[in-house]
């Protein structure tokens, strides 16, 4: 049994967003999104159903939301992004591959952190 | 909004795995453990009752299986424990702190990867 790379398969060329689906069940998705340069067109946002949390592992990246805040994140950062807030990707580090980490799932409250 | 980051918030001290919830919700629950040496004792195994995607993001660990199967997790490697498979962790890395995110969710299926 041999555990998978997340950072592996990453292509040479990559001229969209890549998008990997690692694990996908009724109520849950888990993806590794790899973007290099890439951002949304200035008219499109992002509006899910589900919650999605984000952990970005490697590279920069900005997400901007449409109540006006922007958010940067560096690798380890993480947030939680509620169902249905229009949100979308500002910017992403044109000089490196920026991999991030991003589970759907339906509904979803934040955690109690024990920090 | 400030994201917060995984790598945050480790103690100097950790005489005991660290076990921190970022999500809980019905039906999933992503945590951070930190580990540093920290292994099962040799009677104890995990079996869960949902599922589990493990990723690890820093150091070193290997994974054991009862049916006797041992994985050995650098950073970035991820792998999806079934419902009920029993397992538990034979070895971290003493000489630094291994981050390890855990999903655990109802049920679930191995997705397809695009790569």
């Amino acid at each position: 049994m041999n555990p998978a790379n997340i950072f592996a398969g990453i292509p040479d060329a990559l001229p969209d967003e890549l998008f990997d689906a690692i694990i996908t069940g009724e109520q849950l998705r888990i993806e590794r999104i790899v973007s290099r340069g890439q951002r949304a067109p200035a008219t499109g946002w992002f509006e899910q159903a589900w919650g999605e949390w984000v952990l970005l592992l490697r590279g920069g990246a900005r997400l901007e939301f449409e109540n006006g805040g922007e958010v940067a994140l560096g690798p380890g950062d993480h947030l939680f992004i509620d169902p249905g807030r229009r949100h979308r990707v500002a910017w992403t580090d044109p000089a490196q591959d920026t991999v991030w980490l991003a589970v759907h799932f339906e509904g979803g409250r934040l955690g109690e952190n024990s920090e």
